[in-house]
C-alpha cells in the first residue's frame, strides 16, 4: 500500500499577529514545520504547537529561515555560510527544547522562503544549511524539492534526504516548478489540486505544464494553511488520498 | 581545601560589535555565562565561544535575559510569565545545540542584567524563570544571588542552586548588596577587590558597608568583563586566590 | 452644536501580519493613531495608512509606543527617559515623512499600550515622552488620559493637551478607569457603548461603575478596532453621535 | 581654488555597544553619514551625534540601509521595491527629528554596506532608494559612486547626485573599484592613501592598478572610521589636503 506525508508550516505568527490555523492544520497534516523565530514563531507559539503536534502524533519539524521578521523570511540574503550555519543550528536546538518538553523531538528540518528557493541552486549556502543540521544532529532528515542542492549536499553529507512535491504548484516537462509569475505557476481549481495529490502519492507522477504526465518522485506532499480555504482543501485533499487507498503517514 | 568558581559574562556582542574579550576571560574563568541572542549573542558567536569554552574545559551556561538587544536586557520588562518561560527554554535550547556541538552540554543557567535583579524580588518572574529551566532540563542548576526569590523557587522545583557573590559590590549588615547610586555601592580598588575575593572564598565573609564582617556563603564568585582593566583584575584575582590556597574550579 | 473627535489605533500589523481593518476604521475615525514601527507598523504599511487616511481628510498621529516588536508594546518596560524621548521622537519623524509624502502633515501623538498606561503615573517616563515630542515639533499636541502624568507634564511644557474617553471602559466615581481584571473593567453590551458615547459628548459624563454618573471631560473618543465585530460597533457610535445631533470631527 | 568635501560613517554603535569615534571623526570630516537604525544607531546615538555635528558645522548626512542590524547592513538582501522605498523614507524622516532639534537639516543620503553595493548596478533597487528619497524630500542630494545606477536614476529624477571616491581602494582603468578580495582592491599604505587623496581632490585622477592614471571625478572623498588607526589616518588626509592648497569643505 502506498503512503504519503501531508507537511504544512504552522506557528507562523510572532506576537499579537496569528497567521495559520495551527488546530485546524495540526487535524490534517503528519508533519508540522514550525516556526522557529527567525521569520515567524515566538517562544511561547512554539512551545504550544510542539505540545498540541505531541498529542496529536504529528511529527515536528524545524522550518528554518534567514533572520528576518520583517520580510516573514521572503527575501533573499547573502548570509556568509558560517553565519547562516550556526543561525540554522540554533533555530534547531531552541525548537528541540519545545519538542521534548512535549515528549518528543524534532525530526526533520525544511528551510522556509527566501532560504528554501535559493538552496535549490545556491552550492555555498545549500551546503551550509546543511551544516546547521549537522551541528544539531547529524540523524535529522531534510526536507526539500528533489534535484536541490539542499538534497543533494545532504546526501553527500551522509544526511537523509526527503523529497516533497507541490500538488497545487505547475510543473515543466523536466520536473521542476514552473517559476513564480509565469503561466500555470499555480494551480488554484481545487479539484484539480486533489487529482494532481492522489497522482503525486500513488504514481508519483503530475500532469506537466505542457500536458504531459512528468515523473515527480516524492514522499512528503506539502500543503499550503495561510491562505483562505487553505485548510479545507488540505482536509479533502487528505480524505481523498485516503479513499483512493492511499495511507497518510509521516515518512519513515 | 576551599574551592570556588569564577564565573563572568561572555560573548556579549551582536553582529559586527563586540563588547567582552571572550578568549582572555576564558583563560580565567571556569564558568563562562554565554549570551544567547536576546540582549546579545549571535549564533556565530555562541558557536565560537562554546568551542573555545569546550576546548579550555570552561564550563558552559546559559545567560538568559529579557529579549531586548536595543536595551541590552538592562531594562525591566514586565514580561507575562508564559512568555518568559517559554522565552528562557529557547535561549536554553539554543546554546545547547553549540555546547553539544563542542562536545560537551550547557550546565547552568543564569539570568542577566534587568531580569536578574528582577527575579532577586519578584515572585511571578522568578517562578517563571525557574519554569523556563524546568522545560529545558530540569537538572540544569540555576546561579544566581543567595536569598534571591529566583534561588527560593529553584530549590522549591528540585532544581539545584548555586549562590554567587560579588567581590567588587559593596554589601550591607544584612549580607545584601548595597543598592546602585548609593554610597559604597561598588568597590573599585583593585587590591580591595582582590581582598574581598580572598575573603568570600575562604571564609565566606565580606566587610560590610558598616564595617562589620557579614556572612556571604557563596559557590561562585562573579567577575566582570566589559570594562577597561577588568581582564587584568580578573587575572589578580584567579591568581591570589590560588597564592592563598584556594582551588579555582567549577561549581560540583 | 457639541462636537466630538473618534480616535482609533491604524496600520498596526508587520510585514506579513495584518491586524486592523485599516480601510475600514478610515471610514469611522477622525483621528488615525497610526503605529510607527516599535509595536507595529512597517514602512510600507504606515506610507499607505497616510495616503488612505490624506484621501480621506482623517487627521494622522504617531501612536508611539516602546520597541517591543514581541510583545506589542504591552509590556511596560523601564526605558531610561533620555533613550525613551529620543525613541519617541523618531517614532514621530518616520511617520511625518509619510505624513508629508501624502501632502498632510502628523497631527498628535498618542503613546501606545504599556507607555499609555505607564505615562498615567510614572513622572520620568511622561516627562520623557513630553521631552520626546518637543524635540519632534512643540506644536504637536498629545492625546491621553485626562488627569494623567502625561497630560500635565504636556501643559506644563506648553503643549496642547487632548483628552480622551473610552466608552467600553468601566469608571470610577473619580473619573478614572476601573483597572482592567477587575469588575466592570470592560463594557461589552453594543448598545451600552453606545449610549456611552453619545453621554460623554453631548453631556461630559458617563455612569460610574457605582452607577452614579461622574464627569469625564474628553474632546475625543478611543474606539478599538482589532477584535471581531469592532468596526461594525465603531460604526454604529458614529453614526448615533450624529443621530444625537453630535459634530464628529477632529480635535481643533 | 579646488576644494573637496570629507565623508564618514558615525553613529554606528547600537545600544550599548560603540563602534564609531564620533566625537573624533567629527573633528575631520565635513560630512557625516549618521546611520538611521536599521544596519545600526539608536534613536539616542542619532541624537547625540546630530547635536554634536550641529554644534561643529559638520554637515548631516542619512546613511540609509537594509533592516539588518544582526549583519550590520553587509547582507545584500532582495527587497521588493516598494518596501525598499518605503524603508529608505522612513530612516531619513527619523534622522532628520535630530537633526531639526540640533538646529539643521539632513542635507544628504547615502545608502550604506550591501545596499551601497547593490544600487551600482540593481536598476531596481537603485529606483527604489531614488523613489525613497523623493518621498522624503526631492531637494535632498544623493551621494554615491559615479558610474552607479544610483546617480544615474537619482539625477533622471531630477535629484542632485554627488560622486565620491576612495582614496584606500583600487581603481581600474576604467574608473571603477578593483574589486574587494582581488589584489589590489585595498590600499593599505598610509602614505600612498594621502597621496591618492591630494591627487583625487587636485586633478581628478587617481593611479590604476595597471599604473596609468584615470579620472575619477568626485566631489567627496569618503574616509573610514571602524578600523585601529583610521582617525589618525583620516586627520592626517585632511592636513594633507590643505596643506596642498585644497579647501576641505562640504559640497554645495
Amino acid at each position: 500500500m502506498t503512503s504519503i506525508d501531508l507537511n504544512a508550516d504552522l506557528g507562523e505568527g510572532f506576537g499579537r499577529w496569528r497567521l495559520t490555523d495551527d488546530e485546524q492544520l495540526l487535524s490534517v497534516v503528519t508533519s508540522a514545520n514550525v516556526a522557529c523565530g527567525f521569520h515567524a514563531g515566538d517562544a511561547a507559539t512554539m512551545r504550544r504547537v510542539c505540545e498540541l503536534a505531541a498529542e496529536r502524533g504529528v511529527r515536528i519539524g524545524a522550518q528554518v529561515s534567514y533572520r528576518d521578521l520583517a520580510g516573514f523570511g521572503r527575501r533573499a540574503m547573502d548570509v556568509p555560510p558560517a553565519e547562516l550555519a550556526a543561525e540554522v543550528a540554533y533555530q534547531i536546538g531552541a525548537l528541540e527544547v519545545f519538542a521534548r518538553a512535549a515528549g518528543t523531538r524534532v525530526s526533520y528540518v525544511k528551510p522556509h522562503g527566501a532560504l528554501y528557493n535559493r538552496v535549490v541552486h545556491d552550492e555555498e549556502q545549500a551546503a551550509a544549511v546543511v551544516e546547521g543540521v549537522q551541528l544539531a544532529d547529524p540523524a535529522l532528515p531534510v526536507l526539500g524539492l528533489p534535484g536541490s542542492r539542499l538534497l543533494e549536499y545532504a546526501v553527500k553529507a551522509g544526511l537523509t534526504s526527503v523529497a516533497e512535491a507541490f500538488a497545487d504548484r505547475g510543473y515543466t516537462t523536466e520536473g521542476t516548478l514552473v517559476p513564480r509569475g509565469q503561466d500555470g505557476a499555480v494551480v488554484t481549481d481545487p479539484e484539480v489540486v486533489v487529482e494532481r495529490s492522489v497522482g503525486l502519492a500513488r504514481f508519483g507522477t503530475v500532469t506537466s505544464h505542457s500536458g504531459a504526465p512528468v515523473d515527480v518522485r516524492a514522499r512528503s506532499l506539502c500543503l499550503h494553511g495561510d491562505t483562505p480555504g487553505a485548510v479545507e482543501l488540505a482536509l479533502l485533499v487528505r480524505r481523498r488520498l485516503q479513499e483512493s487507498g492511499v495511507r497518510v503517514e509521516a515518512f519513515a
